[in-house]
């Protein structure tokens, strides 16, 4: 069902209440983009900031999906309202992974304080990278005071997604290669907390002497820097996400007061603001190419009496 | 060695009277991209349009270069000058597959009338689909009657530089799903011509059967249109490369009559003027995100005493 523009600053309103449908309705107007998603982003931006995200990723399979609905059920009695959003900017064709998640993350679909929800891919790439600052934000502004932010892969647009987040956890598995195959996903720069899930599989002991041994040619930690601890977990039991919370809550502390993550926070404004930039125009090519003027420049490109730099030069300084 | 800006019209020249050296170190400046490129683009641009480009891609392994290879052998005695164009996507790190051409294509080593290379990525994607068709321009404009431009695999970046060519080869293997693989990854649209490269191996006709059953569900070939034809060859003895030969004239022939080749041409002519539109967007963002303004527009952006639209419109409509 699609959303009447008109009917957004209500859908806002009603999601601010607390009502449920109303929330999902605008996050997929957000999921589609646009000038709708524009209005909502907008509606919600002086009212968010007060929750906090964290972001979770790691290769498919290593578990995440289980680890974010133990820390959820950890998190929980402590009265936090939360938001999920499991996030897969893979080909619009599969899917199987989200209804996946939804079926893991099935013991809090009836909290009423616990929203949950899976975005998928939607025309353009690079469109989640837009999507998921926005969904947050909403999230934020319609009371949850924390969510989490899970990705379904690992890739340069996750690392993007995840770079949304206020502390990022990234996921390996027990095993040779798994920590190496994180570095080369970039997920070693990002990192605040590794978790070593499936901990009860041979190879931990390995897997967090790499990661130790990757941590210490970094030179993270000095300098009264954060070093990223590594905590082991079994999330199906689960094992160990009573310290990977208590963890979270001292990361958080910890960036807070170094300014840390007012640095971070401001960073993220720039990007989004450079990403809707980029997002403007490529509107204008679009609208651009549609012109009279395009098709005369492009039949003189053709005919040969003129170059298509000097067309170009003709189009942007317009 | 990076090539002063200032040496480019002299090696142009050098280039146009079949200096080899001043061709490559052209090419390398094509490859970086950027304003010295553009001079190149510019000063070939007049001269270039006498040449004929083949495409020529399918996936890794289906024996591309050693096709390209057997071609060049089928058409060199009929003294036409060649260029042969291996273009790979994939990371600059890989770079194995490239090495691998160079090596395959050495029995035209010592030709002076072939000038072979290969280029790779530098920088940021999408920089082959610019690079591609200005190195195509640069060989025509010095010189080369035709111009082959093969990938190295097949993905959507691929696809876009075969966008380049006048006539389009997809190679293929016999086997099962083989056929079904190109269709999925968008070649049935781009083939002008099928070949079954390795055909001494089982599966040729399966093969066969699946090109020709989704060439009917296609609908090409109705109403005088060109069907795309399938030759059989085993490039390495050669064998059914002078078939392919000559099916490549009959293309050009019928394209060039029909009026097809003049349109394909003016399309081209708009992507290419589309992409220099969107590569100068870019960098006008990267410029303007070392500006004072932008920073200062950020700032309030994480205040929070603007939102990230209302601040990107004023940069926008600057």
């Amino acid at each position: 069902m699609r959303t009447d523009p008109a009917q957004i600053p209500q859908l806002f309103k009603a999601a601010c209440e607390g009502e449920r449908l109303a929330l999902a309705r605008l996050l997929s107007v957000i999921e589609r983009g646009g000038g709708a998603a524009e209005t909502i982003g907008r509606l919600a931006f002086p009212m968010a900031g007060a929750g906090y995200t964290v972001g979770i990723t790691g290769a498919p399979g290593s578990g995440k999906s289980t680890l974010t609905s133990a820390l959820v059920s950890e998190m929980r009695p402590e009265g936090h309202s939360l938001g999920v959003l499991a996030i897969d900017p893979s080909s619009p064709f599969t899917g199987g992974a989200i209804l996946g998640d939804r079926v893991r993350m099935q013991t809090h679909a009836l909290d009423p304080d616990v929203f949950i929800r899976s975005m998928a891919t939607r025309g353009h790439l690079g469109g989640l990278a837009l999507a998921a600052p926005a969904a947050v934000r909403l999230l934020e502004a319609t009371g949850r005071a924390w969510v989490l932010l899970e990705t379904v892969g690992v890739g340069q647009v996750e690392v993007e997604i995840v770079g949304a987040a206020d502390t990022t956890i990234v996921v390996v598995n027990p095993g040779w290669g798994d920590a190496i195959q994180a570095n080369k996903a970039g997920l070693m720069e990002i990192a605040d907390i590794f978790v070593i899930n499936k901990a009860d599989r041979d190879g931990v002991d390995a897997t967090r002497r790499d990661l130790d041994y990757m941590l210490d040619l970094s030179g993270l930690g000095h300098d009264g820097e954060w070093r990223p601890p590594i905590h082991c977990t079994v999330a199906t039991e689960p094992q160990g996400v009573g310290q990977l919370w208590a963890s979270l809550g001292e990361h958080r502390r910890f960036i807070d007061e170094n300014g840390e993550l007012a640095k971070r926070r401001a960073m993220r404004a720039g990007e989004e603001l450079e990403r809707i930039v980029r997002e403007r125009l490529a509107e204008k090519v679009n609208a651009m190419k549609a012109s009279a003027g395009f098709v005369d420049l492009q039949r003189q490109v053709e005919s040969g009496t003129l170059d298509p730099w000097q067309a170009a030069n003709q189009l942007v300084t317009e």
